[in-house]
């Protein structure tokens, strides 16, 4: 029990309890995981906490640092490296883009320091000990608008223009800042990101500004410079989020509360869980007619959820003796809650041919995404940390949101078939191949051939995704 | 166990359990009710039940009592004397008046038979044993469309033009029916029914047709002819809806289906649960704030609920060890889902002052009334029975959906005061006085005297109602 408090050893165990209730309260709502971090990732971390203290904001060496960022210069190679992450997209982007950049700060011994945007300070705890990964307020570059696909900062066209090499810019020293952009809509030039050479460039530069919105951790397996690392790390390597994410992501006490409160009024008394994540891009709130035909038709097809008889108006559960059973539990989560009503509605006219008792639920329906209201954000984090608490899980396409509580609850999920021309797919789901997040936009080139090259067919542990054909992930190898 | 099986002796043991599930098996849903019936009422239930055996639809009598109605005239005076229920109004105003009308039934020795309407049929069971109460769907009267205020076979009307006294009409003998109109428009003339001069004529007639949508039980109790009977069969007066509503309202398996299905996902698994019924007369769907504000002043102040707190993000349970308590449920009905959502989100966004955890459910949000939609009726029938399991209960003023609830459970409500000028009231409740429904609609007229009478004055257990000044209710004596 106290090993699973620490979730294996991940956690360190000084930390003050109550600004952070969640961090050691997490394992009495979580079943045990049966993936052990490794001691090597454990060790890494510890590692990392310490730095995180030696170089964390009010150091002397953070204000050195700042001080040479100022300058715009740099004076002389600093002990102390930073990555700054620009908090950018919807929440499930943000999450899981802070994990493959807390990934590559741990590769690259750099110290994580986070841009709050609107509400990353209310939604999350502080991971580290001691120091706040927050970015403090007066930190120098803070117009974060200004880094995008066209700033001159920006790495990818440094590079494309060759104002920067092994032996840094013309006057021969490294600027004090690059600006990484690796959101969606990067280009070839930033995408050599993923290269060695380019990474051994970064090494000279103090500070690293990344936008992005894409979980890019199965590429940093192909970058030769990490990937024996990665394997010492993760010899298990479809538990990439979901020990980081473990690691870095604690509800903060106001999004525990909802979480806890939903729990045990609605979720504690079940049989079994089932999660249900409704996530649809068309345009329109829904419900959709084939959206809500494919849910019914997955569930039932997987027998995750028990068909309904439409004859008998009572059917008694299948094992006598065995009345008082708790029922089964459906979680719903969507921006509509047109689909909830509708199957809540349906298990409540009709019984199930098997007797089960079926129970749903939908903690919120906001209709439109609204990334920016606090207590919109609060209530998305709440749900998919109650959808990582389910026994059996149905996620929607191409969705980080699905993504976040599939590699938190350490669930391979049934992803629905993305619909073509609003029409339900056949079959309507697969099970997915591991529980890790799919990197949406990867690039495809062969550093050293310099030319395109399928990367999803270089390593067995790299392989495209179910629920999006050009995308990565990481899979387990046999 | 067995004695609940039949409540108290109420029911007849020997039905046939299939086609009516809900028969025996409501004993295992409710508590147990202090309540006894008297043995009187018991045996008089009994000596009614071989009466409609003898009297039924498909018995020589009743094929009679036919013939002279078909005829248009009494021929002589008949064994089996008959009183036909038309169905009106909204489900809860019919249950309350069938309930009033079966009371006359016992009263007078007639066989009730209801009019199915668009959907009595579907909702109920039978409740007398070998015969059903449906009245025949060849009854030669079968338009009941024609009678109402204006119909000249309405009793009141015969009474004020004279046509009919103790001898008869004018030609010397009874009419084969006449019509009563009970209805909240009625008039003087109908008013009189409630005299025992007017009773002692109907004693001739053998068809009665009643329309009625209003509960006139307090108003039998001051008919001098009845009033001593009915001391004997309710020694206990406030529990005559109690133990007629449970005698003949049993939900129908489809409705019973809905009613267990929900209990068992729902509502099992609870610490305790409070009922709120939410109705409002005022034009549009709500929510209304004023409303909204009302439900939790009474909730709060009544201490129904605990209040929630702003400042804290969690707050544990105050009986430390008694963690895993089973939440407090609260059951809410309304047409408008809006007071639902916002009672819910409340206690899923703040803790409760006593670290209660409390869940909130609201079975359908139907919007509007729709009184002839089969499918909403089961509904509000299968509410008012889940409202009815509740242990403590908040109604709404004048609704006779929340009197259904109320009485077949046994409870005495906090009714909402009813607002004025959509302003919350102070206090926003009060504790009902008793479990009955109250009689919207009672005269005011002394029979003897034959002038006005406060009847809400005269005797002890016959009072004004507490949410409605001029209505008339039974209460208990002390
Ligand atoms: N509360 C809630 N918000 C949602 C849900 N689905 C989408 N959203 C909102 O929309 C945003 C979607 O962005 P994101 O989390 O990045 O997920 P993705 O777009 O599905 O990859 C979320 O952050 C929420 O703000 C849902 O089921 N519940
Ligand atoms: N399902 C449901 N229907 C309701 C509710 N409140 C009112 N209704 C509908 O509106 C009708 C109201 O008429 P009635 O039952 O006679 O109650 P009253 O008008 O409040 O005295 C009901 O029969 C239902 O059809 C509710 O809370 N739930």
């Amino acid at each position: 029990k106290s090993e699973d408090r620490l979730l294996g050893g991940l956690l360190a165990a000084n930390f003050d309890e109550g600004t952070c209730l969640s961090r050691y309260q997490s394992s009495s709502y979580r079943k045990l995981s049966p993936h052990k971090p490794s001691s090597y990732l454990i060790g890494k971390i510890r590692k990392y906490e310490a730095l995180y203290k030696q170089c964390g904001p009010d150091t002397e060496s953070y204000n050195e640092a700042i001080t040479q960022l100022k300058r715009g210069q740099q004076i002389r190679s600093s002990s102390c490296k930073y990555l700054v992450w620009i908090s950018y997209s919807g929440l499930g982007n943000r999450i899981v883009t802070l994990a493959a950049t807390f990934l590559y700060a741990l590769l690259t011994d750099r110290v994580l320091l986070i841009d709050r945007g609107t509400d990353m300070g209310d939604l999350f705890c502080e991971p580290f000990p001691e120091k706040s990964w927050l970015l403090p307020l007066d930190f120098p570059l803070n117009q974060f608008d200004n880094f995008h696909v066209k700033s001159p900062e920006r790495y990818g066209l440094m590079l494309r223009d060759e104002i920067i090499n092994e032996n840094g810019t013309s006057s021969g020293s490294f600027p004090a800042f690059v600006y990484l952009h690796l959101a969606h809509d990067y280009d070839k030039g930033d995408k050599l990101f993923f290269c060695d050479r380019e990474q051994l460039i970064l090494d000279g530069i103090p500070w690293l500004l990344l936008r992005s919105d894409n979980y890019f951790v199965p590429s940093l397996f192909l970058v030769p410079k990490f990937s024996e690392e990665l394997e010492k790390l993760f010899p298990e390597k479809v538990t990439v989020f979901h020990h980081l994410g473990r690691y870095l992501f604690h509800p903060s006490n106001t999004v525990w509360g909802l979480i806890t409160r939903f729990y045990r009024a609605y979720l504690a008394n079940a049989e079994e869980r089932v999660g249900i994540q409704i996530r649809t891009f068309d345009t329109g709130v829904g419900p959709f007619q084939h959206v809500l035909d494919q849910i019914l038709a997955c569930a039932l097809n997987e027998k995750l959820l028990p068909a309904v008889s439409r004859d008998k108006p009572i059917i008694p559960p299948q094992q006598t003796g065995k009345t008082d059973r708790k029922p089964k539990v459906v979680l719903m989560t969507s921006l509509s809650g047109g689909y909830y009503e509708r199957i809540r509605n349906m298990y409540w006219e009709y019984p199930t041919v098997t007797g089960e008792v079926i129970s749903i639920y939908q903690p919120s329906h906001e209709e439109h995404q609204q990334t920016e209201k606090q207590f919109h954000n609060m209530k998305a984090w709440a749900e998919m940390y109650l959808l990582s608490l389910s026994d059996t899980l149905i996620t929607s396409p191409w969705s980080t949101f699905g993504y976040v509580a599939q590699g938190l609850g350490g669930l391979r999920p049934w992803i629905m078939v993305k619909p073509v021309n609003h029409t339900t797919p056949n079959p309507a789901c697969g099970r997915a191949i591991s529980m890790e997040p799919c990197f949406h936009a990867p690039p495809f080139y062969d550093c050293k051939a310099k030319r395109g090259i399928d990367t999803g067919k270089l390593v067995p542990h790299v392989r495209h995704c179910e629920d999006m054909s050009w995308g990565l992930k990481l899979v387990g190898e046999n």
